[in-house]
């Protein structure tokens, strides 16, 4: 037996396989770089080899210590090899019915650690309350360049060899002038449901979630992580603040340590009871708000939209089709998911 | 110097790496499975082994050869683990604001050639041809289903051996009672367009790229097959109908074989360009035509959709932010994706 389900948000449809679905434990993570000791000597990102770096841009630093030297617990520095370069035209051309940007963006690598430690889920609350301040402040800071509209913070956790992943803890932040796709579905679909209801769409599926509870994970006073009802991905998660607020950097201010400790209880779950898989998250965040006539055609995301992180652990290859049709099929139920994520001892 | 490139049919930015690219030759195709002899003894989908598949529903048989033996081209048969069940309720279920619908559907496997060949670009294109008077005959067949909406037609070749591949060449038929996501989004998109332009948006494209010609692979009286604008892989392409038609298999009838002869060129061009990657391909059609109030809110697509197919090979691992934002990097700029497919001696 298998079901249908519908993403309220987006109105994506994924089967969920209640009949075939394999067992959790059954799941295997593949692709795994290794922390072998030559690439610990040679690590860029670890202290002492600050000066192997771009520029650093932001730091949570022991007071009295210098920029680009060791004294940091959180380094954030300008990416070697940019997707995006900052100095280039912001007019969109047209060709004929295509259009282009030139991709002018920011593209910034942020150093969790100065250990050489390799997923997140090993380091304490603590050091990951740091991350969160760094991505705040620069969020704060690219704000302010107007051309922008949406930063992606993001992390791939051995998410691939091809992407040169280097084994030391570290998350990017993405910064360019247009929304990506999944972003806009989600900022139209909750106003659809806000111009209807009348409320915040996550703030009702927080909610129902909460008096049902089989999806979810850990919750905490301002979090929870669950396990969404249409799920693409086995143990794909989501973290959500239970206070509605649009804007992750701005929403966030005084639950960042809350915050830290949900992250972690998550990606340790993940971690001890999914065979250490790969994973990637991303901070899914309201846009810079803009002036009318500025590309700002979400003029009521404070009331309809609701941040959060979307965590993906990659432990199917996703079929073909799936790329080209949007259809997904997810291989366990979420329910099952969750209550086995909420068994494991970590 | 990179570019931002949007897709004019769904909105989705891409951006276009037109100067760290790769070259096209250093591309390498993974995960293969081989032709080793001990699959081709056991292979299901040789002639002469029709007594171990599921029930043939459809097949192109020389005159005077019987149902389950020996003596067909193609031969479509029933899935071993369909995704779905056709016995189920067709009701949508609500669960506060989820909806939930049995997976109704029919899941088969399109058996394209009776020998024991992997690669559909192996094939000829007569052969090649019976593949595509199969799914006619299906889809025309599944249509007078009224509870089914779509029919994606699709084919992995070599995509991932988590998939339980055979390696014999085959497609597959999944329909379903809900439009897949990627084609729901072409839909409103197209129809967007046409509202404002009085025009289907594939046939200006087809007229500016034929003008353009930089993107184009292959062509001929009936089919032009090119590298899209806004390429989300490295060497995807789409293959278009000249004439207008939003339905593949009405369209298609009396084209069959010169679509034959473009998708064999493709794959050919493919495989020996690009290394004999793993690739996936996807028809994308209007769905079945239902009467008002049956699910049906796409009422002009006879004017405004236009069926294609698109092929997407499997070079690059999509980075993990990819999955989350449907935001694509695309590491070769279409057009020497293109010039590079269209030297390629086949």
């Amino acid at each position: 037996m298998q079901e249908l389900r519908k993403d309220p948000i987006i109105g994506r449809w994924v089967i969920i396989a209640t009949g075939r679905a394999r067992r959790p434990g059954t799941f295997i993570a593949s692709d795994k770089s290794s922390l072998d000791p030559q690439s610990l000597k040679k690590c860029q990102f670890c202290e002492g080899n600050e000066m192997q770096t771009p520029r650093e841009v932001f730091a949570v630093r022991k007071s009295g210590s210098k920029v680009n030297m060791p004294g940091w617990s959180v380094r954030v520095i300008e990416d070697k090899a940019p997707i995006f370069k900052e100095d280039v035209s912001l007019k969109p051309k047209m060709q004929g019915l295509y259009e282009v940007l030139d991709a002018h963006g920011v593209h910034e690598i942020v150093v969790e650690s100065p250990d050489h430690v390799a997923n997140m889920a090993d380091l304490d609350a603590k050091q990951i309350k740091h991350v969160i301040d760094a991505y705040v402040d620069r969020i704060e800071t690219l704000e302010k360049d107007t051309s922008l509209r949406y930063v992606l913070a993001h992390k791939n956790y051995n998410w691939s060899r091809d992407n040169q992943n280097i084994p030391h803890t570290h998350s990017q932040l993405i910064a360019t002038p247009v929304i990506p796709m999944r972003v806009r579905e989600e900022l139209k679909g909750a106003r659809k449901y806000y111009d209807y209801h009348e409320r915040c769409i996550f703030c009702d599926l927080i909610k129902q979630e909460c008096s049902d509870r089989r999806r979810i994970v850990t919750e905490n006073d301002d979090f929870i992580a669950l396990v969404p009802f249409a799920s693409r991905f086995p143990f794909e998660m989501w973290i959500l603040p239970k206070q509605h607020h649009a804007y992750f950097w701005k929403g966030v201010k005084g639950q960042e340590a809350s915050l830290a400790q949900t992250l972690k209880e998550v990606l340790a779950r993940l971690k001890e009871g999914v065979n250490d898989p790969a994973y990637h998250f991303v901070i899914h965040t309201g846009p810079f708000s803009r002036k009318k006539g500025e590309g700002c055609e979400f003029d009521t995301i404070e009331k309809d939209y609701h941040w959060h992180i979307e965590v993906i652990p990659r432990l199917t290859h996703t079929a073909g089709f799936e790329k080209g049709t949007g259809f997904y099929i997810c291989p366990i139920p979420p329910e099952d998911a969750a209550g086995y994520l909420r068994e494991v001892e970590i």
